[in-house]
């Protein structure tokens, strides 16, 4: 077989296990003769290259080998850096392409409408003059809806996909989901001992302003209640139940997670802060409101902690190495047989390839009535018979 | 629903997450009436215990509530204490059963034929008077062969798999494999360091004498050479792998992982030190046995290092968490639907109840041909498409 | 020697390794022949309780033994619960001394003036009627200080000073300093991943409001740049240091540690939220307005982290563990030679009994001319030859 | 002040630490005009390199600066990597000496005399055409003797001591000890749950052959019993206490924790496999016939634990980053004040300038007096007062 040329980028928010594909990819290809090209900075690398000018090339293009990457699966982050640029909807045009025509249209962002370029046309030159044959491109939502795009345009992808918040569709589990879980029940751990010498509510908020996965999973394994985005709770029922733990809890404290979209019925986001250059001021947190409410309603003390950032960092655990490292041998071997246009996927239990997700779907919710006990404010425990392991159908 | 009793035990080694089993058991049982009474010691709370003296009750039977098994999920181990005891086969009879009439067969272990008592009438008898409805048996193979063995003789009783091994039939995923593969990982990263900055050959053993999943994952998400049991490699080339490994390696140095079963060509096991009270002699570990041999026919130095019991020590990861409370529920919700008899699984990436593995076919071996690359003496990373997320079929 | 009754008793926000110093009195005490009685909530538990109430002295006093502390030293917290009442200083009589008469005074804190009882001769009523021969009170400035109150009124006292913030007077370390370093730079070596994935400034801020010895030890372990109550820095300087970091690390990112009580010249605290009951509005972090400059001023892009009860979470690390455990002893073996009105400490890198710090003194200060670099917003790295091991004098 | 050309090598066994102060050494070096050659592989670097030889010269001299040292304190080991070569007794000329003349004299080591070479000369050459001002050597006893030799030839050195077991003379600690205590009590901790779980003996052996600090601080902290190499236990005794500890246990299970040079009173190391090529046997691990011992005595089961590379692995904790960092540029003011042929040391709890120490005088071993209570086989836990932080007086 002759050397084919396979590109790699990763894109959006990094997750702990994103090296592992890398890594992956450049070993296995090794052996099945592919050569590999590091795009640095997503999309980003294939927008914003000057591929005539050293420096630029030299910012956005990595060749990879053994030796490169040797180490890279030691340590969270993406060896590649990352972006959340998209070439479909670029604000303003790179330097380098400025002054060229590009199709224009309208996008909406958080309320937001602005006009945006499309330079898919760059980018597919600049594919060219990498020489490529192939692009895997590993992100969430939308990293994979361009990468559905440029296969649409003729140029063969292989998507994977990634998010701590595990909400990608047609797929039942995101690399970066089980160590964001890890360090949230981690945290958790190492902050109840002074939520519980203190006698006092503890409120955890974790990142997932649309799908409460991570909320919900941590929550699952540490035994406590949880509000997630997808159901309004009754914040007076809410706050009885955290009372209630604490009573009956012989160490006098009790523990919420809260994902950061979540909320109850009647609630309102507030704002505080000057305006930023588009008038957004900064939000309030849910957890610090839902404390707010419980020293108002029930005289008790809380702490609040974010869980942020953390939840990403790190080496990744086990299951997103086990996952990851297949996701990137499963990416090559559907290269060599001509497949693309697909993502890797856990459907049912087991590794699948699947459709690139449709963006109008939107991000893949919990299934509130299958996994969310609206009576008690819990995970539900009950009917996992026939689930697949990580409890949610694609 | 009239109130059921429901007895539970752990059996065989511990692993971290049986706690989470325990307490899940407890928190829904309350929900569903059950009421949980904690057998202590394994099959041996129901062989040793004299119900009617007090202090030989307090040693082995133990009722289960909210308040007792609170924090019991945090640690390790098992709450209730495990033992080795198999009721079936009791080397000799207890002192409260001493002089009573009991069936003798001859069984053989490790080459070792000798009388052995079947007091199972004992056991019935103990759970009638603890009025017992159903049971709950953690365990490996041999735990969970007495729990059919009790099932058959019309005592109900549900299985729940566990060992760090991941060799038990029927399932494709037993409490404890992740989280000894989550040390087994974290010490290798942390000892790479010093095989590196000495330049040497770090030979990693870890448990499993029959089966090589542990040693197999460990060497799949690290990237490394292994060595199993269920395939004999040839030690000339395995040394220069390994010495091509270090060669190749900016870093000079290579890592390998050894079951504690594994064997070369030839391989016979040594034993050292005096005969203990059976006649036998300790083993010498693979471990050694290789180092000596990379040292003599490649002089190379090495560092050997012995994974053992800190693979099951610490408390479980995420997903011993989520599969060992999910088991806990799936027992009950099966008690509930008047389901015995039966094992918790996951099989083909799903939850599912099995049938009790049959102790004649083993534990369940490595399979070579999907799995392990002779060629190379690793893991095979291709044709993983359409497999189970743990890359096995129960 | 007759046995002697002492009390023990942890105040204030808890730290790793109080559960340590309160084992290690419990365990050599018995040899020493001294009971132990642990006092429930800090000075709460000498001010609520009510001693012919059996609720009430159940939930306030705890006699200590082997038994019952046995594994406490494993987690982190305060196995006797805490809280920051100060007996000279209530803003109201507990329900038990409602009607009573005791002392009134004016105090002011964080500009609040009020009028408070100071309520000690019931304080040393219950220390009679418990029949308490010495009390070993655990805490930082505020719980201390009243220590030596009490010992002054004439009973003795011995006091351990305890504070992740490491800023009591008359003493180099306090309980809790070491693990709060280690919890932090654990984050941020976690966290470093996902600012250098993303191209970012990492903006960390650690609790800290009047001394800045958390932040600069971090930063001091983790070379980087950092900010501190005892120093005004230039923001355009800070800012351009931070950028110039950034530009020539070549994976692009820069951190900075800020303690939370952290400004610059001209910084004003900026206030959000709504008034609590107090008229006190929620104050912004000065690392999101330091982020917020970043953006504004230098158009990079920033990651704030908040690694707040984080830091006093978990298990205390071994320097922790070992002076816990010395203390513990100290404070039995002062109390065997008749002192009293002492506290343990480390000076000059030595064990050593110090006098408790006077209130007046407020909190130790990092020495700015010593240990902090106000050219370059760094710790200070030379002329450490003579210094004790933690660079500080008491 | 014109630039200065300072080396740096890092000999003896690896500690986590010690690319904290290579780091170190580079950093503040920067500052100070300070150019920084690494030396590969300690004395080995000096011996074997043939500097006309570019490969040779690549593969033992590497400058170094802020890039390539940027990320190394990150991780454990040393970047410079590591050898026990002594320049001083040379079994063998390396190949570039082959057919020189260098004194010869009678070395003995472990029992056998053999001839060695002195090839000082050489690595006086090699220091000379490197163009090398000054030295820093980092390593334990035998690294700093011939440290002491090199300075005493008229070539300026620095020492800085490290070493895991914390046995070197003129200094109370030794980069490396912290971290050692640390990955033991962890180890510890994690297999508690499966000692206990099994109601078993847990014996734990950790490196150290002539000194018993390691195990002495691992039990001072985690309250086990202990057996150090300074002083011979009863073997009747120590098995009692071990087995009294388990039966006034709640739980079951005791520890106890042994030097690998701990011996009883008639203690015979026992030998076991094939000799090697020097006629050496293996020797039997003092843990595996203490566990026959009490298995035999007094018919417990045991789990006998080694802790052996671990010790050394993973990434330093904060207190030998602070010690590593300060002693980095604590030798880089020294040289800049022209002091040499001293090492950087703790003495009396302060950081200080010893001596580089007589290697005449052996390990510092246990004071046993002070530290060891003979009487029950623990630390001794009183009359710390006046005693330097790390319990021992340099």
């Amino acid at each position: 077989m002759a050397t084919k040329r396979v590109g790699i980028l990763t894109g959006g928010g990094d997750v702990p296990g994103l090296n592992s594909v890398i890594k992956g990819v450049v070993y296995r290809g090794y052996g099945l003769d592919f050569e590999v090209t590091g795009i640095r900075l997503g999309w980003q690398g294939l927008t914003h290259v000057n591929l005539e000018d050293p420096q630029s090339r030299a910012r956005y293009i990595l060749p990879l080998n053994r030796v490169n990457t040797r180490t890279i699966d030691r340590t969270g982050g993406t060896f590649l850096h990352t972006s959340r640029t998209n070439p479909a909807k670029m604000k303003s045009l790179p330097d380098c392409l400025k002054g060229k025509n590009f199709p224009v249209r309208e996008a909406t962002k958080r309320g937001v409408t602005s006009k945006v370029f499309d330079i898919t046309s760059a980018v597919l030159k600049n594919l060219e003059t990498l020489q490529l044959d192939y692009l895997i491109a590993i992100g969430g939502d939308d990293t994979l809806s361009y990468a559905a795009r440029l296969d649409k345009e003729g140029f063969p992808v292989i998507c994977i996909p990634k998010t701590m918040d595990n909400d990608v569709q047609n797929t039942e589990y995101c690399i970066g989901f089980s160590t964001a879980i890890t360090r949230a029940t981690d945290a958790i751990e190492r902050q109840r001992t002074t939520v519980g010498s203190h006698e006092r509510v503890g409120v955890f908020r974790v990142f997932g302003r649309d799908a409460g996965h991570t909320a919900l999973y941590t929550a699952y394994v540490s035994s406590v209640r949880c509000c997630i985005p997808e159901y309004k709770v009754n914040l007076d029922k809410l706050i009885d139940l955290i009372i209630s733990d604490k009573r009956s809890n012989p160490s006098n404290y009790s523990l919420v997670v809260l994902s950061e979209g979540a909320e109850w019925e009647g609630y309102k986001v507030r704002e505080y802060g000057d305006p930023d250059a588009f008038g957004h001021r900064k939000k309030m947190s849910v957890g610090e409101d839902l404390s707010d409410e419980i020293k108002r309603r029930a005289g008790e003390e809380t702490v609040v902690s974010d869980l942020t950032y953390d939840l990403r960092g790190g080496s990744p655990d086990f299951v997103d190495k086990l996952v990851a490292t297949t996701f990137a041998n499963m990416a090559l071997d559907a290269l060599v047989k001509k497949k693309h246009g697909v993502m890797t996927a856990i459907v049912n239990g087991c590794f699948a390839l699947s459709a690139i997700p449709d963006p109008k779907l939107g991000p893949r919710s919990v299934d509130v009535e299958k996994m969310y006990n609206t009576d008690r404010y819990r995970p539900n425990y009950s009917a996992k018979l026939g689930m697949p392991i990580f409890l949610v159908r694609a």
